[in-house]
């Protein structure tokens, strides 16, 4: 991954890196590999701001998400930041004022990662090493799931005397096929394999490390940022409304969706080209 | 297949045949076979007509379809009768104007599939051949799925540059264990194999070859058209329910749903025989 | 499983056994062994006392459930009982009156069963030789399903002329991967298998035997039982609360319960426990 | 009304008369003055055909509904003519099976007078004279309900032994401001006049007779004839959108919507005119 | 109403008295009138038996509720008494479990007041004299309110410090038609009068003191009593329902609903008697 | 209101005053007299930011919004400002990407008016001379409702060729208890006077003119900032959640929600002034 592009648009950023290894694909590690790119504040609210951006950015058209480093995707929140903020452990508030902080401060962070499942363009994350905790709850607001073969899964949060609050206990179940094994890993906060994950089809694809998955994932991304973003971009779209609703009300908001999105050009551009095999060129959106 | 008996209600139709391979099972054929049965607006009124038609029609418990021919289940829409009828491609009209039409039209394109899934009598798909876009949002209308192992399956419109919007993208996900392949298939719009199918569950049985596809389906069907109507039908609904449905409302739905069911002779009649050890005749439903 | 100690407050129910093999693990045995543990009314009415009394137990964190015997986890309804109380078969009632019989007398019956499922403490389900029909529905309201390798099971409702109706219509779908495979066991009712079950997620683990099955569901318990009930409990609320919500309404319902959670002692324990290396003993809850 | 302008496009009706009093305005009659224009299967049959042409009838903006004659807007079900059909009295089916053929009658007749509401155009409905019964249901489907002094309403259906199945009960309540009336009127059956009618909110005008109730209600269509479609019936489908959603929900969709419908002419042509204070004159829709 | 006959049935409660005063009419009062009918947790306990017992009495078909004596429906809360039994103040429990146990405690008692919107019989609610807090949320828990005009209302709990929470803020928003008056009084706690109640459509009906309220609720229920119980008892499940469930799901459960209650002897008795112009005498339901 | 007292913190608004009138109160006012308040996008970013930061100051209990000056609450969109931005009127955008354009422009405009909804604190919206377009929007985002005599309302999006997409369709029908008069009203976009409004709930007081209408509203929130913020905060929370969820999930959010919140020390403090009978003082939340 030396020989990327470093995107201008996203210098600003202090725990994250953004770079383009093809046209149109976006590459975004957290970076703090020292820390086993264990999450601050201050790095999930970037976290936030960067997919935010990126769902924005007419020049990008799919992301890969990864750790920067070969220890970890993430271990999860960081602890002793966590600690030393006041919020969950040690204020001596009135305990209706401490549950109005806490509801807060989960909400915010709930909002930071799931950035990433609101984002427009679609995300392949690449799990790797250690990936725990918060990791599970980001690689959920994924649209593809990639794996290196040495990840280390845990739904840990039972292990901190809590339930995970920032999504996996939501989104998890609806991922997978397994509701038994979904709460034997959320229960037991029991470590999961590579193999495992691909079994139950947490994960789609499972490489023999790090930097096979990322390429993987990267040349995955660049196919998707060749085809109409109109059409990529509706998909996820529609896909993510379907979850939530029942079938009835996804068929009625895919009419009202497509009522706009098919006259534009792509849908036309795309059309033409397949009878005359030839490989289109689509405006940016 | 050569000696079923035709269905002489159903010989109106001039894009399908269904005939009757055994007593109260009937055999849905799209016939369009020099065209790989791709789907014309007439093809696709007749479809839902169908369906409507077996849902009411005693003599049927049971449903079987699949493609005429050996090459396809369907190559899905029929672009070049799309192109020509001017809703979707070509008008000159108003944005607003045109909205309206498409909307109304994939309206009505999603209501004669979607009758299939309406049917009351479970239905069991066959795919075989060449089954891509449309093949896959009527796949997702069957209650049971089968493949032939020479199956081409893929969800194609993306690379027409435009959302699926018959079903697929609505459904699909609540068909199979793995939202992570559900994305990749959607998105990337790829074949995949009779065998990638079978092992994230979107069919449940992988043939050798069509013929023998059809005929463990025609055996299927022929085993449920022997049970009794009130309780397979009940079942289809119940389970159909509970898909767009929380548990609790569910089972609320199941109460009244039973009441009056279970007061039909087919109640006591199969649990007579049952400890009888006879074999039941249910009347028509 | 013969050294387990029996459990005082558990003595006056007639047809089930619990007793505590290990600290803060139940184990529940459905005692009816001669008939198969086939259910009637009395049967479950007390199944449903017994995991209310369960759930405000504050010296059970965790529950195996079990068939008495070697034969069966529960062949399910029995037949003859519900013959001869008149609800479902033989009254002479006016068609809306017995109507509104039925629907109570299913109500009451989900309501029993359904128990298992609101009990706030996990419950392991172990299934074992003959598990039928009503199996499938107590099953389906455990959290975590284990089976011996003999396991017959079958969703046999149709078979007896009637749609499922004590919740496997409404839950099977939810946890386990192929919808294909889902309609075909329920409107088939044909048996299948340890293996089979396992391949389609619905049990997360198969063992040679019973016993092996049990001891597998003990330990499973135990290691439940050591770590934090708030956070074990509040994991598996959150879990069952998603089942059935969109995402952001979990999310919301998340911080609410999380802002009193974390307030607990548990949490902070925990994370001292985890930085220090030392075990935590958590207060009953 | 003497000199409307009948509709050529509408003759075949039997039971029905369409006429435009103004350009892009339709006068639905339902036309058996003699029996009280109630109701047989064939007239609401041709009641659903009607609604689903003016939906879509591009010379057809806004809909007035009356009755015909001056003794009612309709006496609801004509019970006679419904004896005789043996569907809902007197025939020997099986109960389930009997079930079903009720079931299918309602949904039937549901989909018939729900075809009103899913007009596209907005509907004015006119009540006078005798209006009970079946008159609510169909009340209940109108956007905007205006009445005659004399006219006597009642949901009449529990004096005939059976809970109104139409839409009055899942739609009333959603219309007034008072579930105690609501339930009082449905539960009584007993009679409310006009002026309890506009007190509720169930009508919003109240004229002295049914010719200046007519006269009012095509008034007020002829000015919504006038306004820009688009707009118009966007608001209709927002509208009937939202009461059935969430408010996050009808947000969402309302982005949606609006994406495509803003781009049409109407909008840039009603916004020049409201600065150049001219009159738009605005495309057919 | 001295004249009314005790119902043998109702005799083990003590603190509500359950009479008849016509055949198939009870009324229940709650008895507590020197503590202003207050409410303790023995009271609601047996308020929620009461009405569970009323549901499945065939021998009553109406239910009239009220407070004993002339200076109250009900002050709400038993301060005295909720503070003496430690889980709402004083205790010294952790903060997590603490939150278990008030959750349970909330519950138990919105199951019990709940019981009454449960109640498969409609209940007339008469409201007199002190009228405030917990009054509220089982008034909202009736189908028809009926008051005198001495009554006081109050939402009063902002005042002790806590948002409602046995159902007042959850139901009465859907019950009246002005949000901006319901949170006026929800967030102030101020009194507001009958002439208020009335003109927001709270309650139906003003009378000039309690017994005329009482009387008048009493004819009201003999004039339903009358009627068919399928009929009526139909009519309220379906309204309730209607509340929670969008019309096409309304439309759809009412199908299934219907599908037995027709069948009933009910039906076709009512609709010859309104033929025959004869008064029916309806079956025990 | 010359003697208010500005709020320091809110001075960096351009278009927005936020004073002090009483002690945790703030008066919100929209600071634009010389265009009739109207809307411009720096403005409608500056309001939800606003209320955004009111939301997390605990030194705010309740707020009052009116427009500033005599002539207008606001005439609603700055139509000019609107045409120069490009983005709803005159782009030569392709039409998926103009529709892409459009739903992000919604979204950002909905969230920042619905910001005032989202505010954990009481909001009291004084409508006063011209209140017509997004001014309605507004006022549905706020609890409580009040108006000067002369305030002139419309729901005048339809003049201008599309349909109401900041909020008003999907909240209005919610607020006020006539469905026919809202569609009135949201069809014709005719004026409704003060009068109007109070009839149909829209508003709960109507005041002689503005100053009378604001000095209501401020002894109003000045009532609420006395309360317990707990109780107030929580009342608010628990109605609009009502709103958009069934009885059943809102009594569960509210065991949920009052879990932490009765722990407070509002609870006891409120409780133990009540019953001694003095002046209770709550700390900051």
């Amino acid at each position: 991954m030396s020989s990327t592009t470093a995107l201008p648009a996203y210098t600003s950023y202090k725990n994250i890196i953004v770079s383009s290894p093809n046209p149109f694909v976006a590459h975004v590690e957290i970076n703090r590999p020292k820390k086993l790119n264990a999450f601050t504040q201050e790095l999930w609210l970037e976290f936030g701001r960067v997919f935010k951006q990126l769902s924005g950015d007419e020049d990008v058209r799919a992301v890969v998400v990864s750790g920067a480093g070969d220890r970890a995707f993430t271990a999860g929140l960081d602890v002793q930041s966590a600690s030393s903020d006041g919020i969950l452990i040690g204020s001596q508030a009135d305990i209706a004022k401490k549950a109005k902080l806490v509801r807060n401060h989960i909400e915010e962070f709930q909002d930071s990662i799931g950035a990433m499942e609101k984002c427009e363009k679609p995300v392949i994350c690449v799990l790797h090493g250690v990936s725990i905790g918060l990791a599970i709850d980001i690689a959920c607001c994924a649209d593809i799931r990639i794996c290196a073969s040495n990840t280390r899964f845990a739904v840990k949060e039972v292990d901190i005397g809590m339930a995970a609050d920032i999504g996996t206990l939501a989104r998890l179940p609806k991922l997978v096929g397994s509701t038994s094994w979904v709460k034997d890993v959320c229960l037991t906060a029991r470590d999961f394999s590579a193999q495992e994950a691909l079994s139950v089809g947490f994960v789609s694809q499972v490489h023999e490390d790090k930097q096979a998955a990322v390429q993987a994932a990267v040349a995955l991304a660049t196919t998707l940022a060749d085809k109409s973003p109109v059409a990529v971009q509706g998909t996820k779209e529609l896909l993510n409304h379907g979850r939530d609703h029942t079938v009835a009300e996804s068929l009625r908001y895919t009419q009202v969706w497509n009522a706009a999105a098919v006259q534009g050009k792509d849908f036309s551009l795309a059309l033409m080209s397949g009878l005359k095999k030839t490989k289109p060129r689509f405006e940016k959106l």
